[in-house]
């Protein structure tokens, strides 16, 4: 990895969590300054604009979300236990760095979806590779006979997607993980009823 | 009303749409005296700073959904009834301009989370009001014999929350209606399923 390459990526993990935490409009040239230690030369000499770091960042907060997603799917093998993963992750949602700001998708999509095109794609790309990993995830297991066939793979994605999304901002806003509990309790419920 | 109190109010039903589209830290000082045609002295003659006029902007949308609400759960009777109001009410907010840019808490949530303390207060009054309502309606319809004995008022008012919040998000998100009226339907079986 090249020297300035380098300098991109520690400007990106060093700012992910604070665009995460304060939002697009809300993060300043000052912030991502004070937090990378870099100066705003060092800065533009890396990226076109705030805009490319906000784009960056996002894509990096997004990945760690999916990474870690990935490698607990991976480690099971049944389709119900696979979608528990879900769940149980955010549930403990306060245990991981990626996290603890809230879902990056939640947090992007009510700033930036009137107000800034590029980052709105990013989001809206986000939302659609999770939505088709969960449909993918309950065709899957139709097929294998570990789900049942009247299960609706789009209908599962859409709610799953909504009750932690909306457990989400209701943890995030109060600070308590009640609500988050409650509802991932429901949502294991619900999954639990898809076995066969 | 007295000539200061109706500028107030003039000011405010004018930012009301704009604070919650662009969310606070995106709407400017700028784009309240735009919308509303008065110099930046008259609007510091009214309001200490733009955190005075994003608190009564809240205000002021949040009212709008409540009094919508209420005026249609006041029309019906039956519990059941009284809690489709709310996937009724959510799967067209395309209709209604104080939904139009989103749920207000939700927008002002995943902002104010972090960052802005007493936009948070406010955002969280108005959940644990809705919450408080919810749970008051199912209560009701127990003690009415309209809603099974066995609910849980606070699962279903956080259940009934999560699925809203989280799938407007997915609307607002993609501009499409389908993830809403998924939801919408998947929540009006829930509510159907709650029935004596």
């Amino acid at each position: 990895m090249s020297k300035s390459e380098y300098t991109k990526q520690f400007i990106v993990a060093q700012t992910a969590p604070v665009f995460n935490t304060k939002g697009y409009a809300g993060t300043s040239m000052n912030d991502i300054m004070s937090v990378t230690g870099l100066s705003k030369g060092c800065i533009y000499g890396n990226f076109e604009n705030k805009d490319e770091v906000a784009l960056a960042a996002f894509d990096y907060n997004h990945n760690k979300v999916n990474e870690h997603i990935k490698s607990r799917i991976v480690a099971t093998d049944h389709a119900i236990e696979r979608l528990l993963v879900y769940p149980h992750t955010y549930r403990n949602y306060f245990r991981y760095p990626f996290l603890q700001a809230g879902c990056p998708i939640l947090n992007t999509s009510t700033e930036a979806d009137d107000t800034h095109p590029q980052l709105r794609a990013r989001a809206v790309k986000a939302l659609e590779f999770w939505k088709t990993s969960l449909e993918n995830q309950v065709r899957r297991g139709i097929a294998r006979k570990e789900i049942k066939a009247i299960a609706d793979p789009a209908e599962i994605a859409v709610i799953m997607i909504s009750i932690i999304e909306g457990a989400f901002m209701q943890a995030k806003l109060t600070n308590k993980t009640k609500a988050m509990n409650i509802a991932m309790n429901y949502l294991e419920k619900i999954i639990m009823d898809l076995k066969v």
